[in-house]
Order: C-alpha cells, then structure tokens, then sequence
C-alpha cells in the first residue's frame, strides 16, 4: 500500500502546486509573450502528454538545445513529468561535442532552436523538432505541443532516486561526462535556493544563466516553487538586462563575473530603485565589482559548485559584522567559497590520503563534499564514477585551504580545466587538438588571468623540425576542430617544454609564471 | 557501502551546520542569557551524550514538560540526537493527562520545568530531572548537562522515516492520542516554514507558541536552519512582547487569535518601525485584527493544520491584487485555509464516500491530506491510524468548502473537538468528566463563540431525578479532575436534551444555536 505519509521528492510537483495558487499569474515574460502559471502548466502539459504518446520508455533521454526560451523551461518540467530524462545541451559546444552527447546519452529525440540547427549536423536518425520561438501555429514546436493535451498527467515517478537529467561537464579528460541528477537532488537543491536567495512570489527572475548549465543551478525548479517569475533571454546583453531591471522589476538573476562585469561597467548602469540579488558563481567577486554592485543597489551572494553538485554546492554565508569592514576586507571574505549550503552536507579538504588538512588558510588540499545534492554519478561511466567517488565522497579535483572559521576557499585546480566565462575548458582537449596540427610537436595548455573571461587558455608548443606554425594559424585550426571559446587566447613557441625526470610537461611552472604576482591560481 | 549522494534527512543537521557557519551569533536569547550556535549546540551536544551514556535503547522516548525555554529548545535538537524520540507534554494538561501520556509513550525519563513539578505527582519509577532554568551550576538540569560531553556526536539516524517525537493530542475521544513524526517529514515542513515565512539569518523569532504544540510547528528547526535568533518567552504576556520587540528587534513569531488579539490591543502597542511577519493559526484573523495589525506594521499569514500535519499544513497564499480590495474583502479572503504549502501536498475536500466535492465555495465536505508532512501514524493505536488513514489519505475531521480558486475554507469540525485558544479540547472527554458527578444524568458539550478564546465549551445538563446541581458546581468538578481550561464556560440545565430517534444526541442542534448569526460553526 502506498503511504499516506510519503511522496517521492520530486520539483517537478513545484509546477503543479504553483498553477493550483497562483493560476493567473505570470509564471513566464519572454518579451512580449507571457505565460500565466495556468498557461505555464498547460503547455508542461502538452508536452509531456505528447513525448508519452511516442512511446518512449521510462527513463530514455529527451535532447534540448536552445537558449533561455520558454520551450527551455517547459522541457525542464514535461520531460522528467514522464518518466522520461532531461539532456539539456550546452549551445556554446561544437557540432561535433553535440554529436557526441546526443549519441552517449543516446538520446531519442532533439529539441533545438533554429539559429542553433547546424550544430546537429552530425546527429542522424532521430526525431527533430525545431523551436522557432515565435510562440505561434506553425512554429514546429508549437506544432508539436498542439498535439497533446492540456490536462493534468499523472506523474509515473516511483522512486525519487531515479534520474531527471544528465548534464554533460567537459572534465579532465577530452571526453564530457554525463552527470546524473536525481529527482530528489534536484528538489533539495531547489528549496535551498529559494531560501539562499530569499526568493518568494514577489520574485522576478531574469535568466542571464544558461538553463544548460546544471538546469540553471536548479532555479527553473527554484523559481517555480516560490511562484516567481521567469524572465526569459535569448542573448546575454548587458543594455538588455539593464532594461529588463526597470522594466520587468527584476529582483534576482545568477551570472559569472564574465557576465557581471560587463553588466556593471555598463553605460546604462545605474543605481536601482529596487533591491536586486544576484548570485555569483564560477569566480568570486572583485573588490570593485563589489564596489559597483553597492554603488547600483545590487546585492551580492557568491555561491560554488560544479555540475556534479547540481551547481551551487557552497555559499559564502555573510556575517552581518563583516558590514562595518573596509571594502577590501570585505571582498576578501566574500571571495572565499564558503561552506555547504542548508540542504547540502559540509565540504571537508583533504590531503592525498583523504585526512582532513589543518584550518589554517594556508595549507591546500581537495574540496570534497557528500550529500543529496551530489549527483548519483556519470552515465554509463562506472569508471570515472567510482574514481569520483573514491573513499565515499566526491571529489572535486578544486585545491583549496581551510580557513579557521570553516570556510573553504579555492586557490587552484587540481587537474587542467581552465574555466573560462564561466564554461569549463578541459586543457588535455585543447592540447590533443593542437597537437593533431600536422606542425606541431608538443602542446601544453595552461589557464591564464583574464579581467573578463576569468581565465582563458594559453597554449605553450614546441615545433617539429623543418615545419613551420604561426600563432594564428593554431589558434584557427582549433577554432575549426572544437567550440570556439577553447582556442587558445595566445600561443607561445618554445625550443622546449619544462619537464619532470620522468619526462612529464611541469605545467604547473607554465602557469606558475602566467599567474605572478596573484593571490590565487583561477580567475 | 553508504551513497555518496544520499544523506538521510533531519532536521537536526541544521543545527550542526548552522554552529558551523555561524557559531558567534547569537542563537537563543532568555532574558539576560544568551548562547551562540556554537554553544547551542555544545549544551545539545552535553545532553544527547549524557543521554547516550544513561544506556536508553534507539527509539525509547524520553519526555519533556517545560515552559518555551532554551532546555526545550535543547531537547529538540539532543534527543533525536542519539536516535530518541520526543515527548513534548502540553503544560495546560491535567497530572491525570500527564501520567496518562507518560505511561502510554512508555518514556524512560522526564525534564520537568520546577513550577510545573505537581504536574508529576502521579508518575512513578522513573528518572526525573528538574529544571531551575537559572542557566547556573546546581541547576539539576544544567548539572545532567555538565556531565555530559560537548563534543559533536555522531548522529545514529538509519532512516529519515524514523520517529523523531511523538505528539499527544486530544483528539475526538477521551484519551490523548500520539502523533508520530518522522525526521524526514520534520525536515521538510521546517524548509517549508522557513520559505513561507521568509526567514534569514538576520531573524528574530519570538517564541510566543509553545514548543509542545507540533514541536512548536517544526520552527526549533526551520529558525535553526536559517541561522535565526531564538528569542524564548516563559510565559506569554503582551507587554513583555511588546517590549521584547524593540528590544530584540523581533522580526517573527506565531500565535492563535487568543495570544493576537489581547497583543494587538495591549496599551503598548504602537507602530513598530520595522516589519514584524506573524503567522496565526487555530482561527483566521478577523477583519478588526487585520486593521489594526495593518497600523502596527504587522504582516499576516494565515496558516493551518493539526497536530497530526507537524502543524502547519496549509497556507492561505496572498494574491498582490488582493492588497487593491476593502479589508473587509481582505479579511474575507485571508480568513480562508488556502491550499498546501510548499512541501506539503494539495488538500482536497471530499464527500463521505471520498469524491471530490464541487469547487463552489457552498457545498461542505472533509478536508483531507496526504504527502510528506502527514504524520507516521499514532504511536501503540493502529486501530486509530488505520481510520485516521482511510482510503490513503489522512482524515482531519475538520468540514470545509472548496471555493473556485481551490482554496479551502473550514466550516465545521466533523467531530466533536473544540478548540479555545490553540488548545484542543475533547467535548467528549468533558462529557464523560460531567457525567461522574453523582447529580447527573446526561451531558452534552458543545462549543461556543467566544471573542478572546474562539471557541469555550458549554454544557448541556440534565440532572437525576431528585438530586440537585448548580453550575459552579459542574465548573469546579471539571476543574478538579481535567485541565482547568477544559472547564465548560457555562452550563444549562435543561429536561431533556435533544435526540435522534435512535437516541443520539443531536449536538448539532445545540451548537447552532448558540452560533447564530455566525458565518462559520467554528471560532
């Protein structure tokens, strides 16, 4: 029998319960379209009726590929509705990345806007709709959800462990990695974003973070909890979103500094009249972004995470005395990552041999952390899984010390990802596609500080002899093989790589040099 | 092997990690004393290991009876610690009731607050400890304290379904019946509390309802979760809470009418010059209340529940459209249930054969619930958990409409429990308590509006031939032998009372009359 006392977690009942309260209200603004929570349900609705008449087996994987549209944020609702599993892809990825992620997640259909088409070049033999976001008949997607019903369906979930969404991380190796969320995770990790943030149905909610990102940190989930607003956006445009702030009466968005700081330095910036939070992840924020964001009446949370910990992991939790410091003290301890937020555990850092390191500020260690808003592991890579999770918790390859007061801050990295506008960038990628320029003898990538990126690559290669390379032409051919954001920045030729005794490139004293002078070693 | 990515949830977690983060701040104030998180959870961390050591086996039930002081709010936190489950007794309750309740729980042990020690006089081998509540050595509980450890205590929790307290209620029969909690649904009726009520970490909860009803809703833990301040209160006295609201910048609290209304019109109250957020639960707020909530710079939520819902269950949302009407239309629609909160499922109402009944806001029918934040069931009663829990879903007795908007309203309660000031009464039990006086032949009790309290009990007497009885005589009779407050307010002598033709009586006809010109049957 079931129980009366139990329902399996899942945030997909955030939807239901908002369009029950607040059926009326704007659940989403996308320009001039708005969508009523009603409207907002009903079109879930269709959807997920429509993908359950295909025939779909419980847990298959349903690809989207667009930007922060409404098609997005229905997607991240109607799929796991019916037993089905979110793929939600990074547009910014090449066409051959998207390949490879619709063909390992071996995805049974492709939801893709129409500016980003061609990035499905080499996905063949499958379902395609295309999303012409006029919100219109004759839209295909709309098309498509004028095939199923607006009737409430019934959820088919059995297990809140089961699968909601895989988002694809590009980590260490070339290859991305499917992380697993759970419909449990995702609701946890949701309801400490609604209280983190201080969200409630007040709420406008302007989308600058890719809902491909972690499922937007889990806000399209978040949001809807509260019965806030979503307020969507195609382009990241620092004059948009500073229009949207006046005009839709935003009250909180999340962002990388890359984001942030083009925002602030902005001719339209100018203080609100209105309070607006914003979250900050992938980089902490500046002494003077901070200054400009007080300036602005914005108010902001630094959060930390990765993919696998469904975004934010961590917040920097503000003291109130740390209010009466100078700036400078007060961006030094709002740059620190901090620790577990309300419904994640608390991270540890440990040396090799997973022993807690002292809380001096000083010491490095790694950053791992357990709990129910860790994924439940890479898809069909029980490898990497079992080496993520070795010794019982997840390691996030981030080093970082352990201040007295309990807070972790990052200093480095311990692979070679190079995080760059918030995109990770895995550097062995980098280096094997240089290395297959037929000129090329050895490459080694490394991050380097950058003001607005955070980080960007910087490749150091040695030339085989009697060929000949100029800096361009590296920089095009990767352009040409991988998204465009990973190519190097610059390219440094050199006689020879710095190596170990046992031959191995010593990037570490590559960057060592890039980073002089900086406290820490990411951007 | 332990998944990295599942935690089980308690509601105790919030308190470690809260004295991780915050553990200078101040997190219980009473009186002159203050402790910060970090020696909040010492003192819990002294008293679940002084529990541990005593031997008590995982799940015996220990039991607390004491005022809204920091041991109470210690007790929440210590016993399910060490995998114990909580007894909070109701101070108001009779020593008959208390006994009755510390024998059926089977608790191994009691802490007694010193003026409540009478209470005690009928329970007999087993340990008691005294509370002073002077905070100071030589303090029995503060001695049972310093015996115990201030390090952190591994938590033994196995399963989140396991029972965290047990709450006694007077239900619609005679005897208490005990409501049991699970960690998990503790856990998320707090998360759920601390976003409907938009609490942070900058706020001050005053502790106006008592911490023995519903584990005072589950906000121990969700003012814990948000790193709140706990402002204890021993006895609830207006003047004092207008006083401790400027003194401690109060930014919460909760409260039925009875505690509302003498606060709203004490001497002292005056516009606060910031804003308090209440929630009141037990009645609905009337327009008068409103208004002068309004003028003082009170926000108010309306909440409902019962004690087998961990409290609240639902909240009567507000629509900002609403802010544009009369405050009569105000306090009309605010008087409502409304619908479940966020982590809580959707109530329905429903006719005696579990058909939903029409959403027109006239037709009545019995509120039912069911979800996460539904109680396990009464302890040692399967008789009454599997009646509670008819058809799947919990049956709250309490008869409402279903308006339009699929908020719901109570009208009536099914059974025959009164409530008088947050306090449940079992009319039944004060039937059969009037029935013991040799004067009396038959008795009805009823419920009657009243303007401080909601409801008061009224009696309908008839008296044996040739023996004679006053009223004061009832009254007194009732107050020796039940809780005073259970006392009818008055008594009518009548020939005969009225009955079915089978011979039931029909209170139904006694209550209307006392409730005419009332729009609802209940206060």
């Amino acid at each position: 029998m079931e129980k009366v006392y139990r329902t399996e977690l899942t945030p997909v009942s955030f939807l239901r319960r908002s369009a029950y309260m607040f059926p009326n209200k704007t659940a989403i603004v996308h320009g001039d379209r708005r969508y009523t929570y009603q409207q907002f349900e009903e079109r879930v609705n269709r959807l997920a009726s429509r993908l359950y008449q295909s025939g779909f087996q419980k847990g298959e994987r349903i690809a989207f590929l667009c930007p922060n549209i409404p098609p997005m944020l229905e997607g991240t609702f109607a799929v796991p509705l019916v037993g089905l599993v979110l793929v939600a892809i990074n547009t910014r990825l090449s066409a051959g990345e998207v390949e490879y992620i619709v063909e390992h997640s071996n995805s049974k259909m492709v939801f893709v806007d129409s500016e980003l088409e061609e990035l499905l070049e080499g996905v063949e033999d499958i379902e395609v709709v295309r999303i012409e976001d006029t919100g219109d008949e004759g839209d295909p997607y709309e098309d498509y959800l004028a095939e199923g019903s607006p009737a409430a369906v019934e959820s088919v979930l059995e297990d809140e462990e089961e699968t909601i969404s895989i988002n694809y991380t590009s980590g260490t190796t070339g290859q991305p990695k499917g992380v697993m969320y759970s419909h449990r995770g995702a609701y946890l990790n949701a309801l400490a974003q609604a209280i983190e943030l201080q969200m409630n149905a007040e709420t406008k909610y302007l989308w600058t973070l890719p809902m491909f990102h972690c499922n937007g940190w889990t806000f399209p989930w978040a949001v809807t909890a509260i019965a806030g607003t979503h307020v969507c956006l195609r382009k990241v445009e620092p004059g948009k979103i500073w229009e949207l702030f006046e005009s839709e009466g935003i009250t909180h968005y999340c962002a990388a500094p890359t984001v942030q700081i083009p925002l602030a330095n902005h001719e339209d910036a100018h203080e609100l009249d209105h309070q607006v939070i914003t979250a900050i992840g992938g980089a902490p924020p500046s002494p003077t972004l901070l200054a400009q964001f007080e300036s602005l009446n914005i108010s902001c949370i630094h959060l930390y995470g990765l993919t696998e910990t469904y975004g934010p992991n961590t917040i920097c939790e503000w003291h109130s005395e740390w209010s009466e410091l100078p700036r400078e003290e007060q961006a030094k301890l709002l740059a620190r990552q901090g620790q577990g937020h309300v419904t994640a555990g608390l991270a540890k850092v440990v040396d090799d041999e997973m022993n807690n390191i002292p809380k001096d500020g000083e010491t490095m260690g790694e950053i791992i952390m357990c709990g129910n808003t860790v994924m439940k592991g890479y898809f069909d890579d029980q490898e990497a899984t079992k080496q993520a999770f070795e010794g019982g918790w997840f390691h996030s390859e981030d080093i970082a010390v352990w201040h007295p007061d309990g807070y972790v801050e990052v200093r480095d990295r311990d692979k070679d990802v190079i995080i760059s506008g918030g995109e990770n960038i895995s550097s062995v990628e980098v280096e094997q596609t240089i290395a297959e320029h037929p000129a090329v003898m050895e490459a080694a990538v490394v991050s380097i500080p950058d003001e607005q990126w955070g980080e960007r690559p910087k490749a150091f290669v040695t030339i085989k002899k009697g060929e000949e390379a100029t800096e361009q032409e590296i920089i095009d051919f990767c352009k040409e093989h991988i998204a465009r954001f990973k190519a190097p920045a610059s390219v440094e030729f050199s006689e020879e790589l710095p190596k170990t005794s046992t031959g191995k490139i010593q990037k570490f004293m590559l960057r060592e040099k890039e980073w002089e002078g900086q406290e820490r070693r990411v951007g």
